[in-house]
């Protein structure tokens, strides 16, 4: 039986050349960047990663250099939604002869689909695919998953986890309480950024968070502060978090906020395929200098050229990580308090 | 100056045989009646056409084959919407190419885009297209274009038309009062099969009508009854596609029901690529039967085996159409009477 | 049995004194200058009237001046919608007792209740009002009240009417094809002023219009041209009341816009009892002044003081009205032509 | 300044006599239940109070009935949105008068209002009340109160906090984000009783939760886990109360699943004044013996008399409650161990 998948999962960001190709050096260089800065798993293909954006081959060679460049360093769930099932299907295979770990897929998009009709979509592809499936839940962009058919469709050991962007906690612990029971080992990955420290509350394994293109230093540390049970410190880092998400996701046309942060980082992400206006243009370059005025207060990076008008509102973030040490034995500490019946 | 396109377009459903792969010798059968049946011209690509289940390649076969196969008797609207507007301009190239009339282009979809980025989207098409763009609004699946955003990519003269399927008359009435002053030839389209009577009466020119794959007649005459100013039969029609309309759309998985349809009409489809449980499989038995009893109402086609257990709540349709020689005397007569004032 | 209700009525806004307290002696003089303005029935304790922001004692007294003021004139539909079954059985029981020719009913709001929930709530209204009952349909702000409810209300012989205010012609379709047919005297009213000639192309019998407070006088225009088949000039006069009451609605707070018409032509109806803002006060300043601009357009009433900056780009309005001679002539040609089987 | 209100509030529903009018001794009576059951605080006049369905008086005497019977025991928070804001000001000085604790307004409904409008019409409240306001944002039901209103309507010290039934925990992070650092004692309540625990770890004060009229005590007990940092038996006890919750919720019509949970905690609430259809109470029967199982299985209640066919999925509820010396002792080592900078 597989083992969850557990931890933060890039929807990784695809640099563009000059000439608007796939910039396969920096896509290689991004990769090295984010395993070095802790992330716990690569997602290509995702919707941060603009896959509807790509052509067919784009997609394949994307997986490929993603499987290519990690060599099993980390796991990799590569998104295989293609055309229709059979395109799925064939995508699945391929990404397995890759080496991917499993595929994600996203529900059925453009028509908006029955449950009925999300369920026989799925269940096909469940009965042929090599690869294990994740499904993918995100209701703003593609046909629902209810919990109903979540339940239906975790009958299918293909099947093995769902990533869920509804950014829903209730929607959460109902998947969880109609799975876990049956499949203890089903994983559930939560695409909400702002809120992973109360999914992972309530129960979730992680999470496939596009603002660890961005930060994927902090979004390492949140993730291990909250699973150690050090709530406090976890909340102060996820409101700083929800800031810098809020600015990304909403005041830029997605994933363009996320383009921008990537570029503060270090990294030449070219220009989307997505044009833009002159008054976008000019909008961006003044977003992008808010950006990294919020981020630079995490102590990531620096502030802008003009420097950052705004003094911080923020306490200094808390010291980078509590050693190891200390956080074993606040851990040690909480579950012996748990097996006395304290906690 | 570009003439307007007028009447009804047929957004053609794509025949599958038994391996689903696109049946050509179907497709080309399908193509010829209904230009024979009276539609005013085709739509390969649309939305009942299932474009996005379809490969790039397979869109083109598609559109190349209903080029070849029309040999100019009637305008062809082709769907040209691609991964990203590179791709995009070179689908209007090669359909340019192939000598269709236009293009459509729906809105990006899966993102839901700003006003500003769908402009942005339309403009770059618009300024490298070599053929006719006519717009394609379907705001239930694709990021809406609002009248302000139309107004301003009619200043294109590449951008030639609207297609809407909101299925809102006031809407269609604002988009017209924003363009018609400034581009007078502007081809406003609706996709709402069951306000045709309404959106023309609103001053659209024709709709590109899913109905029209399965009763091109009624449709045609319908058409034919409301221009000529017979609004009385004309809604009587409206009537009857109304219903017919909504057991398709609305108790079928989007396009099933009209697949459905032309299979009465004699055409061999086969099974659409979004595939079904048994449930449904179940289901669609029934709702065709349905379904051939409110066709078989309007005279178009016999019952089925078992025959209607309902009888027939309606009028018998008036005849086939009033003689051309009768409809000239009406738009005469009205004619005269609105050049005395009286109307 | 009862004949239809047919035509406009207008949704009375209220006028209020210095004090915030009904300024009767303006209402009364309000509502004779909508009658000799030629709309056919009045409707006071609408959404337009404000009748949430009002008493009950306040509700009572507006549909006793109005029963009063009208002795007989036109009908009166009172809105009669209570904070329960037995306080809006109690209203019908009041306003029968005023002398109201039937009231209007909104569909429960604040909770958003399910079908059958909306059917008990008519079903109980229906046993024990001692007057006719017309449903009020506004989804936008109540309950909805579906296709399927509306025949099953249908069933009851006290409920003699619909008021819709979805703006949907299909909907308007789909419920007259459902009740028609057992019902053949059932009312239905449009309360989307917007389409409402496409309404009544549609089968509708007339509207619950919010801009026949403003403009009574081309509401009734409208109608009697839409209903005597003069579809053209018609139309041309629904795209004026277009483009004045999108303005009214959307860009004041509703139904501010249409006070502010109201306002202008000669009523003092005082504050809303909405509180407003500075920023909303000096807003609301400009907006009156195209608001003016566009009215003035159509002759009912002179520019603002400062005139209007924009050059009328409308062709002038036709004429007031046919004299009914040619109105009668040209229904009489219209109807022998339908009888000769040419129309 | 005013210290934050904090815990559960219970949102009170109304018991009814065999007239369908208050039944005063049995509201009496369950106050005094609710009180010892553990809740921190009463709420009457919320929306399971159902106080759009009661008359002015009926809502004034509920208000006093309570102040009366707590006679200063716990806080009272009181509904007191009427008609119009004056209406709204008299009821917050007749609440003052009665010893209630502070107001909850809701955000005006029917009439969806723009964000200026909800601050105007909380700003006129705030200038003119005699007693603290707390603002009630329920987006399903009434206008959203959006971030940048609650920031600005914080800047009036009479408004003291919010309390919002929307669910998304993103949403409370993001209003207190914006109002803690200018008003610290600024209370944030939550109505979605589902995700207590989540809304708790988010930062938010407490809840006016609809289920604790059903298993006061358990919410109690939620509460007191979850503020101790007992987190994970807190959301043992989260996904039980999420189980009854969305039964109560989402199977019955709002609110009477609670009402039927009340009736099996022993009190006489009588039939709701939302006529229901004999369809409608057969379906109540039989949810409310699953009700009765579910609430069963928490120990509180027992079976229905024909008992519960499934066997119980949970593992027993942990104890009662830790004894208060032990939570001291647990909230002591956390402290300690925060103070060493370790959590």
């Amino acid at each position: 039986m597989a083992t969850r998948l557990k931890g933060i999962f890039t929807p990784m960001l695809v640099p563009l050349d000059e000439h608007g190709e796939i910039h396969e050096a920096e896509l290689r260089r991004f990769i090295n960047w984010l395993i070095q800065s802790g992330v716990h798993g690569l997602y290509p293909n995702g919707s941060t990663g603009e896959f509807t954006r790509l052509t067919v081959e784009e997609r394949q060679r994307i997986v490929r250099i993603t499987c290519d460049e990690v060599k099993g360093r980390v796991p990799i769930l590569a998104g295989a939604a293609e055309a229709n099932v059979r395109e799925t299907i064939a995508a699945c295979e391929l990404y397995h002869s890759f080496g991917a770990t499993a595929v994600a897929i996203v529900s059925p998009f453009y028509y908006r689909l029955s449950a009925e009709s999300v369920y026989a979509h799925f269940r096909e592809i469940a009965l042929h695919s090599p690869i294990d499936v994740t499904l993918y839940n995100i209701p703003m962009f593609a046909s629902p998953i209810d919990v109903p058919t979540i339940q239906r469709l975790a009958e299918f050991e293909r099947i093995v986890g769902i990533k869920d962007s509804s950014g829903d906690v209730a929607f959460m612990m109902r998947m969880i309480a109609a799975v876990r029971p049956v499949r203890p080992e089903f994983t559930f990955l939560t695409g909400w950024d702002c809120v992973l420290v109360p999914m992972l509350v309530a129960g979730a394994d992680g999470g496939t968070n596009a603002a660890s293109n961005v930060v994927p230093e902090l979004m390492r540390r949140l993730f291990d502060l909250a699973t150690a049970g050090n709530l406090q410190p976890a909340m102060e880092l996820q409101r700083r978090i929800l800031e810098v998400f809020d600015l990304m996701l909403y005041r830029f046309e997605f994933p363009d906020g996320f383009r921008a942060g990537v570029e503060m980082r270090g990294f030449d992400f070219g220009r989307s395929r997505q044009p833009q206006t002159p008054a976008q243009v000019a909008d961006r370059g003044k977003l992008k200098n808010m950006l990294q005025c919020l981020i630079a207060d995490t102590g990531l990076i620096g502030p802008p050229p003009g420097g950052c008008r705004f003094s911080p509102t923020h306490e200094p973030l808390p010291p980078a990580s509590p050693s190891d040490d200390v956080q074993r034995i606040v851990v040690d500490v909480l579950d012996a308090l748990r097996q006395k019946g304290v906690l």
